[in-house]
């Protein structure tokens, strides 16, 4: 069971407002995803995570296989269960995560070998046991297992890598069981704008649930990245919800949804968050800059999260200096709060149809804000 | 205001049910005071804390004046208002920690001088400067700078360190104002039970709000931690809170109030948790054992805790084997929830007249109990 209802939309190539619904509830879209990689969004619970306003997260096949093992969580009743969390799931298919982390990998028509980043284990993956893998943790979303080439890339080693993408995802719809989990593809295609297109379309052309761009903030400069969504995006079915995989700041989430993305996850809040960078709607801070060690007032005096109705600078300072995990949560918190609070600003104004007024003044307050006014 | 009710009690050397009565709240005793050395028990926010029962929390002046400094917490408003915890704090005088932390001291009848164990700095302490960091915290409750003499210690030594203590004691008294937080005495005398009594006597009849036994479960053997116990705790004033410093695993507990102790602190629960070892009714268990790998059943299934009602043991495990901070969240509102639990049906014992049958049963579950049958 899985549909996607399209609320509102300002035609091809621009925002849209809508709906997901899965056998464990409803995601309004455009919606940002917390990262939860090893069956947990780090340092949080999933209470705190559904107090934040999170509909839905995402965790990783690639990690879970490795560490505890699929089979593993199967047996305890599946990844929900396990780690406590009853709303949707999207699991990302590991392709990503093969060709950045693993220690060795080759790459066939039939599949990919590798070695665990965490024990060298030799191990051999194809799409349609990555589909099988994710239909065992019992997700609502699964992604097709990709080949994610690096940025620089050679042409030939591009086109290759796109076409192996497309081809695998063709397998991964082949065995697709349709009764669960919902299978969305990975458009591929580096930073060419006409095979981005050409991939959209092509795999726009199947049945997929949803679709994905891939590869994409993998050091290519913003540019780059908001021409390969100009280029894909419009090529893709209106009907079916669009994911950018792995992206990025504040600013890009917003750029993603002016250019008609629905999903989105990242590190960035949470990773950030434990390195002290906080995001604020006048632009980021790092906690531990010796400005804030007196610094009374909250991270963000606009912000209404936990964090900031309870902490001053000076104590989360303290905190992050003395590496007390509180801080790590704390901060986390407070990142993640920005995050999903502004999603949910985006789709409120995208409902009033206000969506350019809310870019004007999402860029007004970064142009006067910074860390020299925080 | 400070006021200690003793609501019951079976004679002297045998188990009270208090009341204390502080400016920030009631504290029932026996009680159970969770560590939070740098202004923060660690991983936990103040409502998780209130969440599990705790009534009181410890902290500790000479971490707080080295990190982040007491002028910066007073500038902030308190130490209260800097970790948003609303309810009394305990402070240790910090005479422990320059004992067994600094890089170097040296000790005179004036004060004693150290080396921060953080950067080196070197600090200067006196009794009298102590209580007055502590009235600058803004504290319910203080404690005297003592000398902590290491175990084993010269009768010499010892003897020294221990009258050292009480004159100290006496100097602190000298300038406690009296208007705000309580001020406790601490009794040394290593594992002499002669110097034990006589302390508890001679600091017993200065107006002290309350008396602690310090240097204990610093390396002895339980019996003599016990011996000492028994030597010193009848010959306090029985109006008087007494509280045993830095102890201990949860058999020290029953033992302690058995002997008429009223309050206790320890960083077991917490650090352990952190360490992976996990308190049940039936003994610790160690959750990074490849036993729970698979292991369905909550760390305790007698236990209503948070963890115990929403994961596995085998979800714990894998936390903790992937270094998650969850792990430590989750283990550390586990064992808090032990301990706090288990002072809670010591006082329901004591209410009840029936403290006996309680240790019966402690101990029975535990000799049927253990790791194996876990």
């Amino acid at each position: 069971m899985f549909a996607f209802e399209l609320v509102r939309s300002e035609g091809p190539g621009g925002p849209r407002l809508g709906v997901m619904t899965t056998a464990r509830g409803r995601v309004e879209t455009p919606a940002f995803m917390p990262v939860g990689t090893y069956a947990t969004v780090k340092t949080l619970t999933p209470e705190e995570l559904t107090g934040l306003g999170a509909q839905i997260i995402l965790s990783n096949v690639y990690h879970l296989y490795l560490r505890p093992g699929v089979e593993l969580i199967w047996r305890l009743g599946g990844l929900h269960r396990f780690m406590n969390w009853p709303g949707p799931i999207l699991t990302d298919s590991g392709g990503f995560q093969i060709f950045s982390l693993a220690a060795f990998r080759r790459i066939s028509e039939e599949g990919v070998s590798f070695r665990s980043h965490l024990n060298g284990d030799l191990h051999f993956l194809t799409p349609e046991r990555v589909v099988e893998l994710q239909e065992a943790l019992g997700v609502e979303i699964m992604m097709c297992l990709d080949e994610c080439p690096p940025y620089p890339c050679e042409e030939a080693e591009l086109r290759r890598a796109t076409e192996l993408t497309y081809r695998w995802a063709r397998r991964s719809l082949a065995v697709w069981r349709r009764e669960g989990a919902a299978l969305f593809a990975i458009v591929q295609g580096g930073t060419r704008a006409d095979w981005r297109r050409e991939q959209a379309q092509a795999l726009g052309e199947l049945p997929f649930a949803g679709y994905a761009l891939g590869g994409l903030s993998v050091g290519e400069d913003k540019e780059t990245t908001y021409a390969m969504m100009d280029a894909a995006l419009p090529a893709l079915p209106e009907d079916k919800p669009r994911y950018i995989m792995g992206m990025g700041l504040p600013e890009d989430l917003v750029e993603g949804v002016a250019r008609g993305a629905d999903l989105f996850d990242c590190v960035i809040p949470t990773r950030n968050a434990r390195n002290g960078q906080v995001f604020t709607a006048t632009g980021p801070l790092m906690i531990r800059n010796a400005a804030y060690a007196q610094d009374p007032r909250p991270l963000d005096p606009a912000c209404g999260c936990y964090t900031c109705r309870h902490y001053s600078r000076a104590y989360l300072r303290h905190l992050f200096q003395a590496r007390e995990m509180l801080a790590y949560r704390l901060l986390t918190l407070h990142n993640l709060y920005y995050y999903l609070n502004l999603m949910a600003e985006m789709r409120q104004a995208l409902a009033a149809g206000r969506f350019a007024d809310f870019c004007r003044e999402f860029y007004r307050q970064r142009h006067n804000g910074g860390e020299a006014r925080g």
